[in-house]
């Protein structure tokens, strides 16, 4: 039989230029209102390099739409109380619209007491409970920003999500769960059937083969294999990992969790990784922080 | 083919007997050792028939294990600032430990409203945002009456749900929703696979063949049939409808999701309606009550 393939791109690098385009013009038009710009407060503790990595295209995405930005650094052995010191200093700027701090925090500072110190009207990583409160009710919010970043790409490319069974692989507090509840709302894009797999599913491969959407986030590279995907699937890739690459001149090569060279040829639509669901998480956070502005403006 | 069938049912009502057994021994401890005994007040407006019902059962019931409970009854035509007031008079009341609103409340009010100015630390309904958000990360919190009442009702049972797929029907904030989120939390029980249906799901039929555990919560009367469910199946019905029914003194026989009577054959466990959920919703609303009591001892 001859399958005629038509694989599109879920191209995330351009989705979100088309949203940061968007945001550049509407804060250009608050600065000549006299209005207030939006102004993102990112936390850094440590020298960790890959949040180094995330922390530095958070400012510099912030610096392409116009945004203020402030980087605070607090050295690796810092004292929690001068952390939420700080916070609640944030938290009362009257100039600050958006505060994330960079996880993972050292292992002697709770990220759970640290999150949940930042004022929620604030918090445009979407992780204080509240928000995830209120976001699994449907009232408005911050969505956490890669499964936000995720539905905003759907949106962008118009994929037909209603009644299809979306296969959510992952149920961390930052991916799978959120996305698993977004993806079944009754919103466009949403009101998908949601199965969500995870490391005490028994046969994941039985699941991905019913699904027209799988998402992958479980930092497992290339999990997703082309016998687990049927013909036409949508896939999401939220997985990023440094694979060892001596061939390459970083000396790694980054692979998600869905092998892309066999599964791709299957697909009606696929996240690359890079350049999918990465700079999505972004412009989602530069959204995020955008709509706190507003609320202030 | 010969089935055996040793269908067993999940006795609500047993399971509901023992958890009230154990919390009034804990109760009389207390009292005892004269410490605080842990009180409900629920607020009831107007005079619907099911919310008086079901008011009528929280209060009796706090009776039974020796919790102190107030009722306070407003008019169908009451002003929310009224409410407002009598809910922060409440929250600041050193000897109310629980705080329920029976829903829903007259359309001229705003359930989010109120259910929000209830102190999150008496909110034993668990439906205040901040709870639902600690419940979606594994935080200690207040659980839904009615999934948390699901929750122990399979515990009670030692009903093995790692690795089984369950499908929930339904995506309510008040039971699909949450409990979606539990049968797929790392716990025990939990760690399921769950897929959750709902109204936009296109063949629930297929999904429901594929279940080890359905849980129908969508009330639409005896919506799951014997052709939809597979041997073996634990089966969780969570609606209950009243149904015309002119050989009953009453005027009308309560009907599960589930046709019951051809389904059950077929299962391994199965909740009756009334006598499943029912009662295990109420000890559920006990036992939250009670813990937010041992908060403050």
């Amino acid at each position: 039989m001859l399958y005629l393939c038509a694989m599109q791109i879920l191209d995330g690098k351009q989705a979100a230029h088309v949203i940061k385009s968007e945001l550049k013009i509407e804060v250009a038009q608050l600065a000549a209102e006299g209005k207030k710009i939006p102004h993102l407060a990112a936390i850094l503790v440590g020298t960790n390099g890959a949040s180094e990595t995330y922390v530095a295209a958070k400012v510099k995405a912030c610096e392409e739409v116009g945004f203020i930005s402030t980087l605070i650094r607090f050295e690796q052995d810092v004292h929690t109380g001068k952390l939420l010191d700080k916070i609640q200093e944030l938290n009362t700027d009257p100039d600050v619209d958006g505060i994330l701090v960079q996880l993972p925090l050292p292992k002697h500072i709770s990220d759970e007491e640290i999150i949940n110190s930042i004022d929620p009207d604030k918090d445009v990583d979407g992780f204080h409970p509240v928000n995830v409160g209120k976001m699994v009710q449907g009232l408005p919010t911050f969505i956490p920003a890669t499964p936000h970043g995720i539905m905003l790409l759907l949106e962008h490319y118009k994929i037909d999500t209603k009644g299809k069974h979306a296969v959510v692989i992952g149920r961390s507090n930052i991916v799978g769960r959120p996305l698993s509840i977004l993806l079944g709302s009754n919103t466009n894009p949403g009101n998908c059937t949601v199965t969500t797999c995870h490391s005490q599913t028994k046969n994941i491969k039985d699941f991905c083969l019913q699904a027209d959407i799988i998402v992958a986030a479980i930092g497992k590279p290339e999990f997703v294999t082309a016998d687990m995907v049927k013909e036409g699937t949508v896939i999401v890739d939220v997985g990023i990992t440094r694979d060892v690459d001596p061939t390459k001149k970083s000396g790694y090569k980054l692979k998600g969790d869905v092998a892309f060279d066999t599964v791709a040829p299957k697909c009606s639509w696929i996240t690359p990784v890079p350049g999918g669901v990465g700079p999505m998480t972004i412009a989602a956070l530069l959204k995020n922080t955008y709509k706190s502005c507003l609320q202030k403006n």
